[in-house]
């Protein structure tokens, strides 16, 4: 399924062969360059496909430290394919001159500096809406699993403990819960849907009232959680959301409170949620982020009602090839200056 | 939250202590017999609000053997609440000669001769919708689990494997999935609502078309394991549905079918089963249920593509609260005379 309507990895391999090294060279100078940060995992799972199209280069495969091969490729980069794994300072888009074009394969966009990008004239894309339904599946997975002890009884099942104790803790039912979206951009927009069948009563904050959402608002997420006893955390990272899940919001949600986030691991104070949960002043929660990955705190490892996915919300086959699909559209429209999908804008636009 | 609103431990033994002995005995032989066998765990949940309502025979508490036990409270037992973990046959009946009614605490009633107490006129009712939505979210929440790895990539968070290798399996998109529900009682509509938020493409086959359901509707399950790549089992089990999934159903999903059986253990036969999961011709399998509980097969302890819990769909202390309040119902009910809720029949009446 994975590289269906794609050239095949060996059939172009048989082509390649087929080409003296000239043309070889001369195939790849055709080409326009794109350098590759990151890398993001989507290009690795597909390389071949991205090179049939574009010269890209990769300063991980390069001797050279990263600082002299951007210099080196310095008058020919106008694109950029990147992922979150690798920030976009300031000092690296001063090394490019040329750049024009930053194709990102995150939704979040925390990792460029956003304010130097409008400043210098280069555009930014995102993953837009290619990630949302499969976010939100995993954040409604994550709560069911934390509410109704999933990976826990798993756990117990496959350890054998069935068979010798036979008593297993009672769950929480998901209907009738008062849960609190944080964020209703596409992402928060799929889990209220996701909420709504499992017959959970839905409240929600953003930056403003959405005018066709009939759930309330609450214009923050301290009045948010005040009404509430989950929150599942979908919006971006910035300076006004950074550590804006903290204590005072946890206490708020109260003992049997859950919080979810798929969103940006700084999002939460981290510190002072172990905190709360070691001290039991908090039900559980589903982790797909953390504030340092792939570090997670040692004090959850243990924890049944801790849990932790490696930052794999949009890792699905189907995600990806979706992301292939618009990373190369934009790429093929920036090169030809055409409109691209998915352009980001900075908040003080 | 679990004992609101019923008196608690501590006020009914103060009350308690305050009687003599004499009056103790003549409020016991005041209540009306209830004989329980099981125990069902909600009894053992609710036993106190129970014993203030009803007096309540347990053979468990009772030094002789279960048949003397019978055969001592033979003339005085009308009622029974009993579990899935005790079958009701013809013999228990047959020592029962006042028996009018039989509470269960499953949905299921696989454990009881339904012939045989339709003979004798013993009413039986059973959990009826009480548990639906519950069984439901376990079924989509054992499907999100399996599809999008989340027990198997909680253990390799809590493992510290994310550390050590960076990478980890993709996983797979829920939305466009061909899912057939087998079974479209309270619970399997439960259930398509779910699915349907979840984007995925619904089919099902129950023993008669539902003409309120516009999914396509399968006349078997054959039939629908051919169209579909996922099955949910929410079916009762009867000699009809015994063993009714087994390896051709499973090779028709499949190798990336997932199976998610929430309903009995026995509908799918279970070394077909693990022959087919073994030898790769299945993607994966949500299981609650197993043929002979608590046991479950040892060659599915090691796969992270099983996702296992402990018969645990209906065990939630919202479901155990609404249970006990059904049984009190129809225990009252059965006494005065007054129409029973979820009363069951027998498919030949």
């Amino acid at each position: 399924m994975f590289s269906t309507n794609y050239p095949s990895r060996n059939l172009s391999a048989i082509n390649m062969e087929k080409q003296d090294s000239s043309q070889k060279e001369k195939t790849a100078d055709d080409l326009p360059n794109v350098l590759v940060l990151g890398p993001p995992s989507v290009f690795k799972a597909y390389e071949r496909q991205f090179s049939d199209k574009f010269h890209c280069l990769k300063p991980w495969e390069s001797a050279i430290p990263l600082h002299q091969f951007l210099s080196t490729h310095a008058g020919s980069v106008q694109a950029m394919f990147c992922s979150v794994s690798c920030p976009i300072t300031t000092d690296i888009l001063q090394k490019l001159p040329e750049l024009r074009f930053i194709a990102t394969s995150s939704v979040g966009v925390d990792h460029i500096d956003l304010h130097e990008c409008k400043r210098l004239g280069v555009k930014v894309a995102n993953a837009g809406s290619v990630f949302s339904e499969d976010v939100a599946d995993m954040a409604v997975g994550l709560l069911i699993d934390v509410l109704r002890r999933v990976s826990a009884a798993n756990s117990f099942v496959k350890a054998g403990l069935w068979h010798q104790k036979k008593d297993y803790p009672l769950a929480h039912k998901l209907g009738g819960k008062r849960v609190g979206v944080v964020g209703v951009g596409n992402i928060g927009l799929e889990v209220t849907k996701r909420l709504k069948a499992l017959g959970c009563i839905i409240s929600y904050t953003s930056r403003t009232k959405k005018l066709d959402l009939t759930f309330p608002f609450f214009p923050n997420v301290l009045q948010l959680s005040t009404n509430c006893e989950i929150l599942i955390i979908c919006c971006a990272l910035n300076d006004q959301t950074h550590h804006m899940i903290d204590k005072n919001i946890m206490l708020n949600l109260g003992k049997q409170g859950v919080i979810v986030n798929v969103a940006r691991g700084a999002i939460v104070n981290e510190k002072e949620l172990v905190e709360c949960l070691v001290k039991g002043e908090i039900g559980g929660v589903g982790l797909d982020v953390f504030e340092n990955e792939p570090d997670v705190p040692h004090e959850l490892l243990k924890l049944d009602k801790v849990v932790m996915t490696p930052h794999h919300a949009v890792m699905t086959q189907e995600s990806f090839r979706g992301l292939f699909e618009v990373v190369v559209r934009n790429l093929d429209a920036f090169f030809v200056n055409k409109p691209l999908r998915f352009e980001v804008y900075s908040r003080d636009d």
